[in-house]
């Protein structure tokens, strides 16, 4: 059966240029970068080479990206690193319900620090209102983390305007733009930034490589302390092979970002469109401001784990954002943030575009979809008796 | 030029099999891991195959093996996270002063979060006496670190002794196994040990991915927290090619692990004949309890960096134990620890050799080593002043 693969937010393929890159950093030219002699000199060039391109993709220099192993380490090294930092100063740090984990579960590290942490509430769409923001900033707050793009609803928050309010406090910004880097324009000066998180994997470059931009000034301490590579910043042997990887995938992301966008966002609004015409199945996220190749949704009196079961049974892959490593029942954190009510929310599905998706591949989706709703409605006891009647959901939401 | 390469310390060759491995998984097997359609499920039976063969190569289960970027990573996960999850019980910890910069800066990183550090002292081959550590054990020490093998001089410790002296007052025991795993046999249940640091490219695997071995029951905080990854353990979408390619490199070096050693140690003992007979140079390190493939010695009257590059001119790729990164001139910490003297603690010059070695190599380095050594001493106002007129290293003792 022909695969549909709809779940770029997950991972994406690599791209054959990017591995093209990559062969001789497996092969011949397999140096270690610290080493002095030619070998390693090969190897600190191709590192060298890599952090241009990365930077250039964001609208930056060279000196200011630290590579990590992923995206989960860059949000974790710029969290409590810079509240780490900072700690002198204040132990207030505030992020958004919505984000990812890897900031979540950082904040819960830093509460057990000495730390306060704010989760700062959204609206429907997810989104940060910079009002809620300033209220939110005490005299202590050190850091704020909001991310740039939301993974699981698509929505895109107004990061220059809350990086302002966070500046005119002294306080150091932190966006993860994970969903965001290579999939859209990122100009961190345009941000006025001081740290944002992104990983290769989501714009076609290897998974185990990611970076963290450090805008010249910020204090930070190492989350991985060692020798002296990045700068003394992130130590252990380069992945040289990956950083080659992801610099690659820097740099065709910005020859190809063009024309990928208008590819995935006329797909995507064809599926916006023939899905939300289905019965009880809502978008969620912003309508407009969200990334042009993610169209998310809820479908009442559905579980998303079933969904994506019988659609990967057709070909189809997607994801749901319904619960994430659970034995018991538990809907999305993000879509309750939202407001969406409890039942509502397990019915959570998730179709995320790439490069490779056709209008043959929407069409196929377009038909099927309303099949596998109805039949998982014609099967369901929640549709005719209501949610209470149980169930569990093993399904996670991914992409980190 | 012919190239010799006697750095595997540093890092070594993919070994064919092992890339042959990883291909599929930079191609059609690119799913996410935790996806649940069969592209991801595919990740995770070979991550968990993966797991399987690491496990085995140091006899222990798959349940106890948690994958990492680095060796880096896995000690500062290993120090760090049993630290904080047992700082209830007591804020002492003891590691040993030849340990790697991972471990020696995870022990400052502690220090600032309350923590008291002893680094212990070791004799003139670089051997942590049991009395010593016995000595240094109070009533607060919850965590020992100490290196199964040292990169810079070979040396094994009696890891087994000293992990029986820290189970005798339930103190939690961490070794270094980065330079051991997959050189000569290491089985975590002989050795009795809590916590076991590795990494692939030690062993023909990729660099980018390592592994910490954590018996079951043993404490530990995450370092990278997020998703659900590693049972909860460590975070981050898994680098799939990176842990298929480390489970190949362990299968492959348990099959060929008998041959290897008597290859390297027959080559290693050439070198050592050959090279102990020079006037004024010095075999450092255990003369019997030493890495098999480890000859590393000091060279009076010469800088480590300069016999390098002259030995690179001749294709013969080696390293150095002088300094890290300083742009001063700075002895191995290692060598001074081992109450080598300063001057001499300079001219430190390391062989590591590896399973594509041969004896006509050995031939060539046997018959260099002693003109780039003349050459050196000829042009060196050191032999005849003294170290005092200055000189600086930025050589950097590399492996980690």
């Amino acid at each position: 059966m022909k695969m549909r693969y709809f779940d770029h937010a997950a991972t994406n393929p690599l791209h054959p240029a990017v591995l093209e890159a990559m062969m001789p950093y497996f092969k011949e030219e397999f140096g270690n970068a610290l080493s002095v002699y030619d070998l390693g000199m090969q190897a600190r060039d191709a590192i060298e080479t890599a952090r241009a391109r990365v930077a250039e993709l964001v609208n930056s220099k060279p000196g200011t990206i630290v590579f990590t192993s992923s995206g989960a380490e860059a949000n974790n090294f710029a969290l409590r690193g810079a509240a780490l930092a900072r700690k002198q100063q204040g132990n207030h740090i505030i992020i958004s319900k919505v984000e990812h984990h890897s900031l979540l579960n950082s904040g819960r590290f830093l509460e057990k620090q000495g730390f306060v942490v704010t989760y700062l509430p959204v609206d429907k769409h997810g989104l940060v209102a910079p009002d809620v923001l300033k209220k939110a900033i005490t005299k202590d707050t050190v850091v704020i983390s909001i991310s740039h793009a939301s993974r699981e609803i698509g929505t895109l928050e107004p990061i220059k305007e809350l990086t302002a309010i966070a500046h005119e406090r002294g306080i150091t910004f932190h966006a993860d733009a994970i969903a965001s880097v290579g999939n859209i324009p990122v100009d961190v000066r345009e941000l006025g930034i001081d740290m944002l998180s992104m990983t290769a994997h989501q714009f076609y470059g290897p998974k185990g490589i990611g970076a963290l931009y450090i805008k010249e000034g910020t204090r930070i301490v190492p989350l991985i302390y060692g020798g002296i590579q990045e700068g003394g910043r992130r130590a252990g042997t380069e992945n040289v092979a990956g950083i080659v990887g992801m610099g690659k995938a820097a740099e065709m992301a910005r020859e190809e970002m063009p024309a990928r966008m208008t590819h995935v966002r006329h797909l995507r609004d064809r599926i916006i469109q023939g899905l939300s015409g289905i019965e009880n199945v809502y978008l969620t996220g912003h309508p407009d401001l969200r990334l042009p190749n993610h169209a998310s949704f809820v479908v009442e009196f559905i579980e998303g784990e079933a969904m994506l079961l019988l659609l990967a049974m057709k070909g189809i892959y997607s994801a749901s954002g319904s619960a994430c490593s659970s034995k018991a029942l538990k809907s999305s954190p993000v879509l309750l943030s939202l407001g969406v009510p409890t039942a509502l929310a397990q019915g959570s599905i998730v179709f995320t575009l790439g490069r490779d998706n056709t209008d043959e591949d929407v069409d196929y989706l377009l038909n099927e979809f309303p099949q596998v709703v109805k039949r998982l409605r014609d099967m369901s006891p929640f549709a005719k008796k209501g949610w209470d009647q149980g169930g569990k959901s093993d399904t996670c939401y991914v992409g980190g």
